[in-house]
């Protein structure tokens, strides 16, 4: 598989995941400015994967940092961290990467500016490595609840392209598949940026998993008909009790899985979780342009001036899911106590 | 508003829904087998709707038939009834009105071939007819559940579109409209034929009712946020114990509207109330080409050899439905016992 997101001497590339699965493009970013746009213009989207692009953006953003003092860099890095803040809101990793990156800086004041900016770049390097070892872990702690034979709903896409690699909700699908189970995986379409029969399918086709595409309305069809064992999805933040952003439609599927008695699994990453917030209501749910639902590819499909509304993600409360997957531990209800180890003991597994 | 299908002289015209919003071309057919096709293509579509252009493909078919004897003419009559019936499969009312126009023939055993075609000819444009007066009647019924303010998410589009004209779902809402009420839609632009995002949106802009598309994923969002009072949708068929095929989709919006404490009504006219049917279960959900979801306009959106599964409708069961506004009675729970009225004294309100 093709890297998302990587990080070469002056630049960073990535795969305009808004061409996938037509054409395989390297999108080029050469400074901080670049990987803002490329964030909010879903060049590159899923949670990890903008945290560690983010970081790569402030990495490129010290390098054009003409100030030699260590506080006027800071100061101008500051600036740098607050832009990128903005890119996109729902996503706490990109606010976890941001803070990461900022800490490294603060730790430096008796260091040079070329020091950090070595510095920064191997952090961002870290934080690429790192997410592709925590999606592995979170594949091995997951696939233990899937069944020797399971069909698996799976919405948006939470694969190898919403993260350095591997990916979290597919990662978990992709151990299962690597510990000789028989895992079927069904993929809603995921209006409006079609994330699952653009890049899930692409994803799962690639690796030999069968997959087969459904609109999103027929989710609760197939649970209804027996014919989905599982739920599994990404997160782009988990509140404190336990609720849990992601891509717009979750919460219906959660809603619907336990309508149906079918488990709902959330994998993601702790630098996922935001203890800062108690609950999915302090969430921000970004709202996009609306034309993303009444254009495509430059088509206008519905009446001309159309009003349309985009909310980008919904909130999943925590008494519909099932069990959070990290890589540290899969944590089941109660989740704030549950979520609450995760972070105070960082380094125990 | 343009009617959605008209008899003329030698022909039938409608209005080609595949082509909408965009332009307004008439698709013409002139026997038997071009209305099979147009029905089969979505040409047209909307259970009341294919029922009227059933019913005139019938009498164009009547035309064609080259016997002069009763017995004759009735025996290539009943194959283009069974001809008929395989275009579409779950909406019931098609089957209703080619039983109806079989029942004319049967009735006719002393008349001459050109009488029988004659009378067919008047019973179609008498289906047509009365479908108007019913769902105006629908209105009128169905808009006493509206609160003088109301948000209203429909799914699909049962409009004049999907019917002879005044529609069933949009319908009550126009009706709340003329009784003085302020009426607000979410639409749906329910994948794969966005008939919510080109054919409800434009219908209601026509009429000046406001109106915002929102992806199916985001109806529970929605719901959830307070953002609707009602759901009203339309129906294909209505099982004798009130369980309801509809639009794929329909079940998860049922299930969300029961969720979050929304009533969610069904407007169909009594035609699609099936009492042969016990239940749900027994009603065929049509499977519809794949590549309804994979190809855009030509455009294939998804990978090279992907595989989708397309159900075009799904089954609700009656524990999640309000009420059934039909243009004789709103039937309540316990369903069995008041469908079965409604057919009981057709001629009674």
């Amino acid at each position: 598989m093709v890297p998302t997101i990587r990080w070469l001497d002056n630049k960073v590339e990535m795969i305009d995941q808004r061409k996938l699965p037509h054409r395989l493009e390297w999108y080029t970013c050469r400074g901080h400015g670049d990987i803002v746009r490329a964030i909010e213009k879903m060049v590159i989207r899923g949670a990890p994967a903008i945290g560690i692009a983010a970081a790569m953006g402030m990495a490129l953003g010290a390098r054009s940092i003409k100030d030699r003092s260590y506080r006027g860099f800071r100061a101008k890095f500051r600036k740098m961290a607050d832009g990128m803040l903005r890119a996109r809101p729902t996503a706490v990793n990109l606010r976890w990467a941001v803070e990461r990156m900022t800490r490294t800086v603060e730790g430096m004041a008796d260091r040079s500016v070329e020091e950090i900016r070595h510095r920064l770049e191997q952090e961002a390097e870290s934080i690429l490595a790192e997410d592709i070892e925590i999606n592995k872990e979170i594949g091995r702690k997951g696939e233990k609840l899937i069944p020797r034979t399971a069909t698996i709903l799976t919405h948006c896409n939470a694969g190898a392209l919403a993260t350095g690699g591997y990916g979290t909700a597919l990662g978990v699908i992709r151990a299962a598949k690597e510990a000789g189970k028989s895992v079927k995986v069904f993929a809603d379409e995921t209006r409006p940026w079609l994330q699952g029969l653009r890049l899930t399918a692409f994803e799962l086709m690639e690796d030999r998993i069968p997959v087969q595409v459904i609109v999103d309305s027929a989710a609760g069809y197939f649970m209804r008909n027996g014919k989905i064992d599982l739920v599994i999805t990404g997160a782009d933040r988990i509140a404190a009790n336990g609720d849990v952003a992601n891509k717009i439609g979750t919460y219906q599927i959660a809603v619907l899985a336990k309508e149906n008695g079918v488990p709902f699994y959330v994998a993601a990453p702790i630098s996922t979780v935001d203890l800062d917030i108690g609950s999915g209501g302090q969430i921000p749910v970004e709202e996009r342009d609306p034309r993303e639902i009444s254009i495509f590819r430059n088509h206008r499909i519905g009446p001309q001036g159309v009003k349309a509304l985009n909310p980008a993600f919904d909130i999943t409360p925590a008494r519909y899911v099932t069990a959070i997957i990290t890589e540290k531990a899969v944590v089941k209800p109660p989740y704030k106590s549950g979520l609450k180890k995760l972070q105070e003991n960082p380094r125990k597994a």
